[in-house]
């Protein structure tokens, strides 16, 4: 089956486009966890907890690598007991926005894909195809190519307009044009805030993965997300960080989590059935 | 002392531009190494023994982050012992195409600069200047940011043309006019073997320290390197990898491998003499 096979069978069967992402922060965690014991240590706990409680309600769930990675070889074993912990019917997302080419590039794939075990990666695009393609090699993984964060500086190269086309529509237009088996392994990272953008991006490509930051906490709308960019079960993958992980601290942080969670998923859910109404 | 003179300091006093690139890769290791012993340890015994060897001729040393991550933890701690190796009159480098916004780039940031140690770090700049910036709060620290990189795929984003400018130069541009104390900690990534690139790039950065990838094994050539980027102590730190690693697997590899430092090192020196003459 391919990835985007599993995801779309996930999507339908638990009826979800939710991604919990597992940032942990220990300033934001309750502190019964943190005080207890080590950093990479509370963090499983966090994490363990999250994942029980948010499971339900989520088609995906992202660890994000910047916050394991400070804490050294310590937190890469943080990371992977929280894969351990993931259940089977979610999808797993490695966001380490990675990106080099040769050798280089496939051992990052080798890396996350096949020693941590993931089932889909962030990357960059910056150094052009040759950095994406050591991700492609794969056939039941999935590469999510950054296409148009929703940062500021996203004018600063991505926003650029040459020949009436902003740059990661040239990007995107790259992409589209791979070979079918190519672009059967590859999704998209695009940002919340941009409507219009989302809507164009979509019309690029009609049925490949979004994986869409910046709702919540960062000003998106669930709803015109779904407008703009949803195209039946699979065609999104809606990150929720902070709003779902730090709603509470107190020793029912993970019930409070999954309320959150259920909350965005049902907001979304409705607004996927009022779209296709 | 800011990294620039620390790094100007190191290469007035040993002579050297040359940056080894610690890029373990057990499939070109000595198989003394790799059958004797678990992967992880394997990397740190070579590196053990390239460093002692070829750190007399070298001015930098660069572990690539893939090389190691692609066993894990287990070659996080690898990575973290190699850093313990490294003597104190080399600029260490850390090779791991990092970049992302808020809080995710701090954390990266405190990942490299402040977990592992490292001096620098390469950085790719797709998202923008926010991506940027994270790194450019630690003051004895610089970050090398991708800026033209030699491989096919930089035609894909980089060499745009936009304005009668690359994409890389509208990058450098807007680099160019950061301030003076953010310039300090900003170095640029630009590849060996495009010489008008190089010397394109070296006219808008007059000072700012190049790290050049690509001579050797990969085609670029050292004496027309320095023609069109060197510009004094610390403007360019020259890296090879392979050419030093693998030069022989016998008994005798790190003894092969100083001797291939020193002849790039001395190939380079003799370059920058005829340039200045």
């Amino acid at each position: 089956m391919s990835l985007i096979q599993k995801m779309r069978a996930i999507q339908e069967h638990k009826a979800t486009t939710v991604c919990v992402g597992l940032d942990p922060d220990l300033s934001k965690m309750p502190a019964h966890l943190t005080t207890s014991m080590a950093p990479a240590d509370a963090i499983v706990a966090f994490n363990q907890a999250i994942i029980a409680s948010t499971a339900p309600f989520a088609c995906a769930f992202k660890p994000n690598f910047a916050f394991y990675e400070r804490y050294g070889s310590a937190g890469w074993e943080a990371l992977e007991k929280t894969i351990e912990l993931l259940p089977d019917d979610v999808i797993t997302i490695a966001d380490a926005k990675r990106g080099d080419i040769g050798n280089t590039g496939s051992f990052y794939a080798e890396s996350i894909y096949s020693q941590l075990g993931f089932d889909t990666v962030t990357i960059s695009p910056y150094m052009g195809m040759d950095a994406i393609e050591p991700f492609l090699a794969y056939p039941d993984k999935l590469a999510f190519v950054l296409g148009r964060t929703s940062n500021p500086g996203a004018s600063h190269i991505q926003e650029l307009v040459l020949d009436d086309q902003p740059i990661y529509e040239h990007v995107i237009r790259r992409i589209a044009g791979m070979s079918e088996k190519n672009r059967e392994r590859i999704g998209l990272v695009v940002g919340a805030t941009d409507q219009v953008a989302l809507r164009q991006i979509r019309t690029l490509m009609p049925t490949t993965p979004f994986l869409i930051p910046g709702v919540g906490a960062q000003g998106g709308d669930p709803k015109t997300v779904i407008k703009a960019a949803y195209a039946g079960p699979g065609s999104v993958i809606i990150n929720s960080s902070r709003g779902i992980l730090y709603a509470d601290t107190s020793t029912a942080f993970a019930e409070i989590a999954a309320f959150e969670a259920k909350k965005l998923r049902d907001t979304i859910q409705t607004a996927i059935d009022v779209n296709q109404a």
